[in-house]
């Protein structure tokens, strides 16, 4: 027998939010939960990040009645969820006693285990949440993502794991969502926090597999003594997503580590979402193969995609060349942040707003917050003189405290205000939908009693109008719209006369 | 400094043979050509397997010519090609002149690297190509084809390698042509070679990526001493084919082992085919996920749906269970050959006979030639009941020699025959050419000063054919078929009256 290695499961969330668009319906999951369930997995990652906000927003389907559906259908396995600290799942820091509900909720309708992350790493905006998830009896994991920049080093990233660990977590997660983490890294972290924070400290990795390097990363992770990784069941992985599970079952073979995984059960799943993939191909993500040129550039494919539109945009596409060469300097005047939502986008729209017209002549509203603390703290000091600027731009000062210790109670107008919507349900789990999400909250409420809409299409005939010019039969008297399904791929084609 | 690992791109034949069916046409890799050459390659795996006769076959090029080409285009880097054996590039076992006369001409016309392998891991069938090989001065790789079965041990394996370093070899070569190679057999398989042949003695690993799980087993392989590896650039890698060279690259980053690789030459050379792919999507690979149940099955995805459709020719398309329980008993009583190209063809045709007609009641040919010792010898001893039957069958003995020691001389035969056919050109090379293609060549030769054809599709604009009822604008008087193109990729749709 080789030592256990435990695995978590990304099929119900990440996977899907990685790969289209977050739009799978609750009822094409169902089906494969049984199967899950007597897998075999240490968790099965299955609610937060954007699938709440794709719910009430795409799907008419109560997030809350779905994390009940799971936490019924998978009896034998923990749930897990991902938890921005304090923003919750919405895009704002929340004031403390709406965080602590929020976990509170979630540990009452059935989540297991928390994973709790900052996009700064700042750990003073996790501990809310970790402490209100260490009340509920919960498992609450504590979050480093990782990024590479001059000063992440692995010693800062142990530093971050000791705090962590005198928080009191119950364990610890290294987040890779850039696909970043290479083999020796993931070998050094892993070893270096074992090292330092006790070896009974539970180390939980998790990457993407966009680089292509990543389940070397994991073998790496797991030697180094990785107690628990991530990976996706096959017919949903790869690309931008996650590394398939199946391989990982089967590469461990022989090593001296092994899973306590049913694949038998892991391939009727796999069947189950290879299935459900093709009715989701609107949403599917292009590209399934590697990218590795974010070794160099540090920046994530979605950010360069929005610099590049907002150059357009202002007819000057030409200038991408020397909008690469600002974001390493913008991001270095704002102490290195990781570049991942929404630091990316903040650090992006600087950087090309520097280039059309000039260094911080112009700075966008998030910008500035960033500068001045308003997002937290981050790993390296920032330039004092962008600092400066940001104070004059905003016309604010510059904050050290965690940001959520300037906001004022708000519980209980959120709740007057959402206890006046129509169709919302007197809960606090209405309240809390609101609270993360008051633009699309007053539709739902209002939209509910429909019941889920599912946005996958069935793969059908083709549809044809013909549109003949009656003079000429056999010609075409107008352009034609066709609407074409090739292995379960919809695709409007037009046809003109030409 | 670490130690440098030496990388063999097989973009220019592999990769297109495993996911485009070896379609590419030489003027789509000349303009890569000098991005390659300067990329630091050890070797570019260019000439070989399927990609002579899809040259004559489908594309009217002089596979020679094309070896020219790159020779010319290609001066800093050595070429490789992949050679069956006994085999050459055919389909049957060749007299050792013309085997000799094939290596001659292939070194003359300017390839530097042999890698020589046999389907049943018969050395004997490797000797005289090898031998040819090292009278020439090239480069003469010997090749171990790794497969999976009770008798296949590391042991076993290394044995072979130490017969071929007694052959003389210049390197071994591990072959994972069904990506069944995982992590820890490379690691072992690696490390037993170079400690029972020496240090000194060059391990060369190819595997492809179709379980997922052999990147890690390339990491392995490295570590446990591996000299060169093979990958393809990413914009024609993964799935059945192999793992993306920058991911190789960037993988070994702080591990102690480093390429000599430029990755901004690798880049252009992938943004080069990333924009020839989408004009071969006809000829394009389905699946780019991973397959992992091989694993157990032991039955190759190309095996796979060829005994399908076998079965349902028959009407017994619900007997695939009991084929698939066949295959393991066949192929102990052939001997556990490794189930590659003739073999698994040959294991899973008899598998399917056995259930629809019993056990053995009726055999193929090809099976009987395999029993009696007409491919060689493989690793473990027959089923002697099943050897007696194939006697029977076939009404012919068996051998225990190697199979080419049973042939007559045939140069001048071959010679003769080709000089009669309209077209060629007088030279041995010809002669190779209808010896190792005699159905495919005498077209060829005729056609062959038309040039070459292209058989890649540019992406144009939909056509549409109108039929419509001439008394009824409007509805469709008889289906319609049409050749619609989406983003290149051409699908016949046929839209119905309904």
């Amino acid at each position: 027998m080789g030592r256990l290695v435990e695995v978590t499961d990304v099929i119900l969330r990440d996977a899907h939010q990685s790969l289209m668009a977050t739009r799978m319906a609750l009822e094409d999951m169902v089906p494969a939960c049984e199967y899950l369930d007597k897998a075999g997995y240490w968790s099965l990652e299955c609610w937060g990040g954007a699938t709440y906000d794709a719910c009430i927003r795409f799907l008419n389907e109560d997030p809350w009645e779905r994390l009940r559906t799971f936490k019924k259908l998978l009896p034998n396995t923990r749930t897990q969820m991902l938890l921005r600290g304090q923003n919750l799942l919405g895009y704002r820091h929340y004031e403390d006693t709406v965080v602590s509900r929020f976990v509170e909720k979630a540990a009452e309708n059935g989540m297991d285990v928390f994973r709790v992350f900052d996009a700064l790493n700042d750990v003073r905006n996790l501990e809310t949440a970790l402490r209100a998830v260490k009340r509920t009896g919960k498992h609450a994991q504590g979050t480093i993502c990782y990024t590479i920049s001059p000063v992440h080093t692995v010693e800062k990233f142990v530093t971050m794991a000791q705090k962590l660990v005198e928080m009191g977590v119950d364990s610890i997660c290294i987040k890779d969502m850039a696909a970043l983490l290479k083999p020796q890294p993931a070998y050094d972290l892993v070893k270096g926090i074992k090292e330092k924070c006790g070896k009974d400290v539970i180390v939980h990795v998790h990457v993407h597999s966009t680089t292509g390097v990543t389940l070397v990363s994991l073998m790496k992770a797991i030697e180094a003594g990785a107690d628990i990784v991530d990976t996706s069941v096959s017919s949903l992985s790869l690309g931008p997503g996650h590394n398939p599970t199946e391989s990982l079952v089967e590469m461990l073979e022989g090593t001296g580590y092994e899973t306590r995984l049913n694949l038998e059960m892991i391939y009727k799943a796999r069947d189950h979402f290879a299935q459900i993939r093709p009715r989701y191909r609107e949403f599917l993500t292009d590209y399934t193969g590697v990218e590795t040129e974010i070794f160099a550039s540090q920046i994530p494919g979605g950010m360069l995609s929005n610099m590049e539109s907002q150059l357009k945009q202002q007819g000057q596409g030409d200038r991408m060349k020397e909008v690469l060469e600002e974001v390493p300097r913008v991001r270095k005047a704002a102490g290195y942040p990781p570049l991942v939502t929404p630091s990316s986008q903040i650090v992006g729209t600087q950087a090309v707003f520097n280039v059309m017209m000039g260094p911080y002549k112009v700075m966008t509203g998030e910008f500035s917050d960033l500068m001045l603390g308003y997002y937290g703290k981050t790993d390296d000091e920032k330039d004092p003189q962008v600092v400066a600027k940001a104070k004059e731009f905003a016309k604010k000062e510059e904050i050290t405290c965690r940001p959520a210790d300037l906001l004022k109670p708000e519980w209980e107008k959120l709740r007057e205000e959402t206890l006046k919507l129509e169709g919302n349900n007197g809960t606090d789990e209405d309240v809390l939908t609101y609270a993360m999400f008051p633009q699309v909250a007053p539709k739902f409420f209002k939209e509910r009693h429909k019941g889920p809409v599912n946005v996958g299409k069935d793969p059908s005939e083709p549809k044809v109008t013909a549109a003949v010019d009656p003079g000429h039969p056999g010609y075409l008297a107008a352009p034609i719209d066709y609407e074409v399904i090739i292995n379960g791929k919809k695709t409007k084609v037009t046809v003109a006369p030409a």
